[in-house]
């Protein structure tokens, strides 16, 4: 059995409790949060203050952290490697390096594994540009996000004076997808990929107009896209829109010889966002602990680590049922 | 580089010699066949007999092997192991295991690196199962082919008395890969997954509804599914239905809680299955010389592999523009 800590409890913590549930070779020893213990409801897991948990040390094979990649992790990570094998789902894209070589540091120095930025971007949609372009090196890789919605561009909208809540869904172009699933080489635009998709409560006694024209040129978020707006009302919010589904398409598109196309196509459809990353995040908990056993000190990353280390199967059944 | 030779040169001998033009990290020794060199034309890479492989090995970093399932490969890739590193694309799945032990021995008593198994199903199709069963552990995994010719089919049609030529295309029931991917969970017979089209060439006299009836009533090829036979002329036949493509897609649907459904999709769309294969087997010849170079002799599927070792880029490098 692996012995599994959850540091963290919000949306993608609750979805580690689930995942553990479901993989019968994991054990979850409890919940590590900053808050107040008794204020956190979990779904039967023991809750303790983080203060406690380097006192059940022994118990621990690995930590999950659950944290954001804003603020926690970037401390979170690199700290609690000097104690625990860790696996975390830092996305801050261009920090990976970064947090990478300071984790690795940490690793080598205290003698355990850590495997950083899982879940499905980074994670499956790296790994799958790193296999699609290996086998089709002069092929293009295009990255499709959505439909699902984006809490940067939620966190964006609700910042704006006047907006009292909003959800933003980032919408993938299908025309242009199934363009280039048949083959088509196309030079693509920001706009011609996406689209973006606004529902907004407003505070009483504000302007639509106004608003909605502070969201459409909004730099980075909204400016270079083809953005709608709806305003509705907080209830028509809460009951439509409170879900977190996501998903998106990694399609590399290559040829072999002079107009013989090959396209490798890899599509999430995910009801809900953080219990998907936390199904990933369990699995790479598996592979960490294995590692850990191995005493293959280090940071990885989901691109180093062999595939079969994911599955709670030997490697001889994997041959015999998968291959 | 890299330094390769090819084994066998059929339709995968040629994809391999393209593949490795536009891996410039990848260098070819040569062809090497049991037919008299002088009779084989390839695309400019130099031929040789086979008698001659043994006396070019210390030039050789790796041996594709791309010969037959049913007899080249499960003799060649034992053999020349003893004195090579090899690479196949051995699938005949259910005997997988059985070759896997005895190229293993043999890699590992004459230290070498043998990489069985590649290409697409088994290969890329096994790792997207091992992946998405190892993430989403209930959910279940379905795999459909096509719409592709099939070797093993057209071969079963050519067989027929009063045949002159055939060609068989597998073709998946889109309807339910739809519904799949919607969430769906289906219980599904072989019939319901793939439908078989056959394009038949009759000899002068043979009588089209016995032929028809013969195929359609044929055990294990087509009497499990709803089969459309066309008769054609050979003209029509090389003209329309020569080329090879093919592809398919494994499907994982799963909840990670009542309702809220997890799908992932793996699609191919193939213009030609033997030049696809081809690149996944130089992907794999790549992983295989950096094994060998580490000395981490034995016999390894795609399953085993670390995904960077398929990469010419460095994990540094990955890990920037990837992750």
């Amino acid at each position: 059995m692996t012995k599994v800590a959850i540091v963290g409890y919000g949306n993608l913590g609750r979805g580690v409790e689930r995942a553990l549930a479901v993989n019968s070779d994991m054990e979850l020893v409890g919940v590590f949060t900053r808050r107040a213990p008794e204020t956190v409801a979990t779904e039967g897991a023991l809750v303790f203050a983080m203060a406690d948990l380097i006192q059940q040390k022994d118990k621990i094979d690995v930590c999950i952290l659950c944290g954001g990649s804003a603020t926690d992790l970037p401390q979170q990570t690199p700290e609690l490697t000097r104690d625990f094998n860790t696996v975390d789902s830092f996305d801050t894209h261009a920090k990976i390096p970064e947090h990478f070589a300071k984790v690795d540091q940490v690793a080598m120095e205290n003698k355990t594994v850590s495997v950083i930025s899982t879940g499905w971007d980074p994670g499956l949609f790296s790994l799958n540009r790193l296999y699609a372009e290996s086998i089709l090196p002069t092929g293009t890789t295009y990255t499709f996000w959505g439909k699902g919605v984006s809490q940067g561009h939620s966190d964006a909208l609700r910042r704006i004076g006047g907006v009292a809540d909003a959800t933003q869904y980032t919408i993938p172009n299908q025309e242009v997808i199934d363009k280039l699933k048949a083959g088509a080489q196309l030079e693509l635009t920001t706009r011609d990929k996406h689209f973006r998709e606004c529902f907004v409560v407003l505070e009483e006694g504000a302007d639509p107009e106004v608003i909605k024209n502070e969201i459409v040129t909004m730099p980075n978020y909204f400016a270079d896209y083809d953005t709608k707006v709806h305003f509705i009302s907080q209830e028509e919010l809460n009951r439509d829109h409170k879900a977190m589904p996501h998903g998106g398409t990694v399609l590399h598109a290559g040829e072999t010889a002079p107009g013989v196309h090959q396209v490798i196509d890899y599509t999430l459809k995910l009801d809900s966002n953080p219990e998907f990353t936390a199904s990933v995040l369990v699995a790479y908990a598996r592979a960490c602990a294995r590692l850990a056993n191995e005493k293959q000190c280090g940071a990885y990353t989901v691109l180093d680590i062999p595939p079969k280390y994911l599955s709670a199967k030997t490697v001889e059944q994997l041959r015999v049922e998968l291959l």
